[in-house]
């Protein structure tokens, strides 16, 4: 079975629970996976898994709507769950509503006004947007030439105050990485006052060797706060589920700052189904390979350099102004990108089903026929 | 046709919508309302509404399962809709994940070193409990004889410095308000300087007529926030969605405090069909009313004394120690109350469905005649 078959016939066997029909059931009958939107568009720009949540996690939101009206959102279930999925310890969790809020209780639990944030430029934002509420300074460090972090010079500017160091590895909106060993090395020698927010949303999606997870440091390093997330590879980017593992001390001190009665009780049934769910990281990287490759094909065909990616987007060439650009893929029904200073002579396209990539492949390949890429 | 022959009437036409059996659709049938836990426990203890979430939100969190996998959540819909129901502008609200996420906003963009919190004793413990991470000092100011706020007691203590005043009306744990006329007079000449957090989680349920919302204030002062939830009246608090409503420079304020990317999609639906169901706050406060008569005659009966409630729950004696009290309901299947100190000779009971009230009547008529009571 190639590659494309293997992903279909994965979805319709898991999809196969779901034999009804009339009535409100016939919205389950349309729970077709892609990016398409309600008015027709096929969004390409937020990085979201086309596949959507699992099947075992529309089963499991249905059978928890009966729940809807209860505290206790399967907290102690997930936090069990997360632990025996990770091999660490329940006291190890701390969840957020999304990654997101996971950032925002680190710039609240770690920065202060002599305790500056250091991260890369371009980078993931949310973590400076929380900046807005709390008087920190940011240094951003350029990527390297080759879109590595610049590890020595932001090791060079946590020496002189306590530092919070911001990692996206694999990096939004790059998609590349930093090789593992280069932080690693770093982690080893720093004082417990530089603290590392190691986010890892893509881990999943990379297929560098250079790149392994930090996971290992958190029994030793109470300074080391891993960052996930359910919205990539399992395909929950609107039920709002994130965690940190972290040193049970730091878990403590994380937890403090969290938002009450997370997570939401149909998040929380979801994310531990997908947890169970031993298919969905395999199909998720599967059609991923497949929509990448699919770009990859078409960017060498038409010459446009992209950046090596590691997720589940890719920055590549425009060849002329990026508003213009997007502007006339919407104007074709495909979102793509958004602006991501300095880089703006590059487009970041998220990977949407393989008949989304071949839309948009065509359309690309019309705009090179036209004189517009 | 009676109270409870409406209320349950209602309930079986709201659910006509889910005729369907076998396979995962079982689960939709098996969403009877009621506040019995999976281990056949009855909780009678966290103040949630024994109708469960509205028909019209289950269909419409099964209709959104489809976009779990999306950034978005239904967010300007929600807020539109909100704004329609109370007769705001969009600009007013700010969404939370619970009205808890806007109490610890709250801590955020008003307290600080040099501005105290003013509120209650006994009352809702979240907002004293954000501060553990913020520093920032708590005046709390008992009750009255009557269960009113001493709002002249906390006016006086406000006149010292900027300060944060919480009011929780009606009151979370004794069920009692305090009149509004009273918090008017105050606010009406309040300096800018002290700002209003107007906690009205529970309005609907009030039959008090010397109480009336705080709505009315959010244009001319920006020194109130008006806080309220999904998680009572429209029995959602497994979903995790609250908001304020404030003069919208006070929004602007408070949204640089949010978690990102609220609400989880599906409690947005959920939200927006809840607004919809023009039902659903006359069949929640008909069944409310209905569990109170139940337990008014019970502990009438018993000659055990209770405070006035305007809430869906009721502080009541239990002549004797709390825990062993408490300790008993549980053998006997019903968990009800929790320590609030210092009214440690009351317990807080939750109300439920009529059956399960009667439940706990027949259970605490045969404490009495074991002398327990």
């Amino acid at each position: 079975m190639d590659r494309r078959g293997f992903v279909t016939s994965g979805m319709a066997a898991g999809l196969a629970g779901f034999t009804a029909s009339g009535g409100v059931l016939g919205a389950l009958l349309d729970q077709t996976p892609g990016k398409r939107l309600a008015n027709g568009d096929i969004r390409l720009s937020s990085n979201e898994n086309p596949l959507g949540v699992s099947p075992a996690a529309r089963e499991a939101i249905i059978e928890a709507i009966v729940e809807s009206n209860r505290y206790g959102g399967r907290r102690q279930e997930l936090i069990a769950a997360l632990a025996n999925y990770l091999s660490v310890k329940p006291e190890n969790i701390t969840l957020g509503f999304g990654s997101t809020e996971i950032l925002q209780i680190c710039t609240q639990a770690f920065q202060g006004p002599n305790t500056p944030l250091i991260a890369a430029a371009p980078t993931f934002e949310d973590v400076m947007d929380y900046q807005d509420t709390m008087p920190f300074e940011v240094h951003t460090v350029p990527l390297m030439a080759d879109l590595q972090h610049d590890v020595q010079q932001m090791h060079e500017l946590s020496m002189k105050r306590p530092s919070v160091v911001y990692f996206c590895n694999p990096n939004n909106p790059t998609g590349t990485i930093t090789a593992s060993a280069d932080i690693d090395a770093w982690i080893a020698e720093a004082p417990e006052t530089t603290t590392f927010l190691m986010d890892e949303a893509y881990l999943e999606y990379v297929t560098d060797d250079r790149y392994w997870d930090s996971l290992k440091w958190i029994e030793e390093k109470p300074n080391v706060v891993v960052i996930r997330t359910f919205s990539k590879i399992f395909g929950m980017a609107g039920l709002r589920v994130g965690y940190s593992v972290t040193h049970e001390t730091t878990t403590g001190r994380l937890q403090e700052h969290s938002v009450q009665n997370s997570p939401n009780v149909l998040a929380g049934a979801a994310a531990i189904a997908s947890l169970q769910d031993e298919g969905i990281v395999e199909r998720s990287i599967a059609v991923n390979e497949e929509a990448k490759a699919i770009v990859h094909t078409t960017l060498d065909e038409l010459g446009l350099e992209y950046l090596p990616t590691n997720t589940n987007f890719i920055m590549h060439k425009i060849n002329g102004d990026l508003e213009t650009y997007r502007n006339r893929m919407a104007d074709n029904g495909l979102l793509v990108g958004r602006n991501f200073p300095p880089m703006l002579d590059h487009n970041r396209l998220s990977f949407g089903l393989p008949n989304e990539m071949d839309q948009w492949a065509s359309t690309i390949k019309d705009f090179r026929r036209k004189g517009w890429i």
